[in-house]
């Protein structure tokens, strides 16, 4: 069955937005045990509570996983994405505490074709924002689309 | 209370190893519903047998997400690392499927001082091999350090 | 092995109560991470603080699926019954909100006979209530039970 | 914000479809522990293996959810629904087991109007289908709509 | 509310069963996350096929945990406890492997009373036995009961 | 592969610190649904409030499944132990509440020989402190290790 949408659908410079979706303790404590990640940043509050922080925050990756599936959700690439082939300038910008809610804006950034016509890789910009409008995370993913022919 | 471990201690060509973990049905179930990715790939038996790899498919960032988990975990970095400050050159180098077995090999690729001789920054390359010994992702993993001063 | 209880046993008007549960910000991240519904209503505070609800609601499936299971603890019926022929008239009468704690009373609604003495059906009428007595969601849901026969 | 769907995009017969979802035993685990759902059928391999059914049966209500959810994914309604006012008529067709693949088809069954012009009350019909195309479970679903004035 | 039942009720001798529950992958990985144990006999398949058991065992601790909700769920208590004093000769008598189905057999070992006639104290022995009737671990659970005075 | 450290380099009197970790309503949810414990003292608010406690409690086998995660993720033992023999002396000692964070101190209490020159018997006192430093549970974990011959 030929694809609903292709990477022909997708121009430089679109933007898309997401959902949004509020962090909780219970994404802290599920994605620990999940991800064997334990640092005491996110799980120990007496520490948290003497870090330059004062709180428990939530972990980077998690940002990114939501982000993808945020993204996902959304449905935006409709079919047409083939293959998620990496990311690349995945940063930090700000912390994340619980009870934030986050959002993605995606921009497409970069298309270029490969050998084979029917095929095309695009880099899109995800930027997570949360509630204050204040970017937390930006990465650069990267994806394999069918391309008509 | 002083660091037992700075960035000091670890030096380029340096190689660590993290214990493995097997990967199962539970995973791919737990991460969608934590991050909402049910990409039919990773949750449609059905789709996924007709699919290139004829059954489903590990969720990638999960591998990414596991691979810091494994990292920390071993506890090579001790308390040494400040902050995580980003991700470079993730790839999928092949699919990881259900009952797969993955740990992460690390070996620091490049360090470089800031302006506070108290800190310095270090690219650290994570590739995570399945039971076959197989490389099935790389990233560079970017931390700050304490350094001695 | 016979059944050490019938549905000769519950006559219409019979009432039977179970232990109450209080609904936690857990029992939303992983409902919505086990049936997929991530309805901003219930998942995004900024979006649910200007509702008309002011705050983020538990899913009403939950309140349904959390009254099967308090009622199945419960063990009034045994093992009586045979078999979940379905459910009717399920309406959300009120909000449910993260903190609530909600309790079931049952009331023997409706006895039928079937073709087979050895079973009948039986209506029972869920009546879903809060700490504060107020009804919150009422179903009638449908059994088949095991007769003496 | 005006809604970018109302309830008068949906017509009476109109078929709408979902992607589908695996079920596993670890939605059977997941749902018990949710839900406080431990009956044998679900959760005694042995009892279950002499049970009529010969092994471990998904839980009913999970199939509820589970189609609430994938409805809500597959995002046909937009921000059009203002709120679900309950459930009719459902009834478990056939058992659904792990490792099967469930899917939902939605048609519009009926609208009516209310006293207030804005809004629109209509029932879906959803009919839960297996990977053989067998229905497993049927509901009508009601929900109130935004309607244009 | 004076309890239902009293520790009265209970005499040295008297057996209780509970219902079964098997345990599957989920249970491991769900079990390892929310108690951070990731030992390589539980979590890493390779390492446990070369160990004498052959295979992932399930953790220890585990069958302690659901033999006290086996018990709990069970009802055989009603309301009559006041508080779980703590736990005497716990032993692992055997290995047990994903796909068993474990029970419990109580039996009230011992009572003696307090300084308060309205309060005694009573060790029940557990033995959480397995599909083929193998007792794989016992007990000594110690709790204090409302007295009848 | 030799273990890299045995039971000979334990001694008696010595003391080991673990990690901490904050104790959460998600741990309260997740552990009663992985053990079917839902007694009201943990999973209802109200019945909590009128309880001598005043709100809910963490569940006691929560404690001591943690102590064993937190000993074990903090890598005293390396994999110097072939086997979990089984507990004594497990007592409550104080309440744990939501928002508490609990530690570990491991004591070696005991060294004795078996049959078998190359297998140690010890007993490792498990005592688990609070943010207050008060001890909330003791008990006295028993493992076999490897012994140099």
């Amino acid at each position: 069955m030929a694809p609903s949408k292709f990477g022909d659908d997708f121009n430089v410079g679109d933007i898309y937005h997401t959902q949004a979706i509020t962090l909780t303790e219970t994404h802290i404590v599920n994605w620990a045990g999940l991800t064997m990640d334990f640092y005491p940043l996110h799980m120990d509050k007496e520490y948290a509570a003497k870090s330059q922080f004062g709180e428990r925050l939530v972990h980077g990756p998690l940002i990114f996983a939501l982000a993808v599936g945020l993204v996902g959700t959304a449905g935006f690439a409709g079919d047409s994405a083939i293959a998620w082939l990496g990311v690349n300038n995945m940063k930090m910008l700000g912390p994340v505490r619980i009870g934030d809610t986050i959002r993605v804006e995606v921009e497409v950034k970069e298309k270029r074709p490969t050998k084979n016509p029917a095929q095309g890789v695009q880099t899109w910009r995800y930027t997570v924002k949360n509630q204050k409008d204040e970017s937390v995370m930006e990465l650069d993913y990267i994806l394999m689309f069918h391309m008509r022919v």
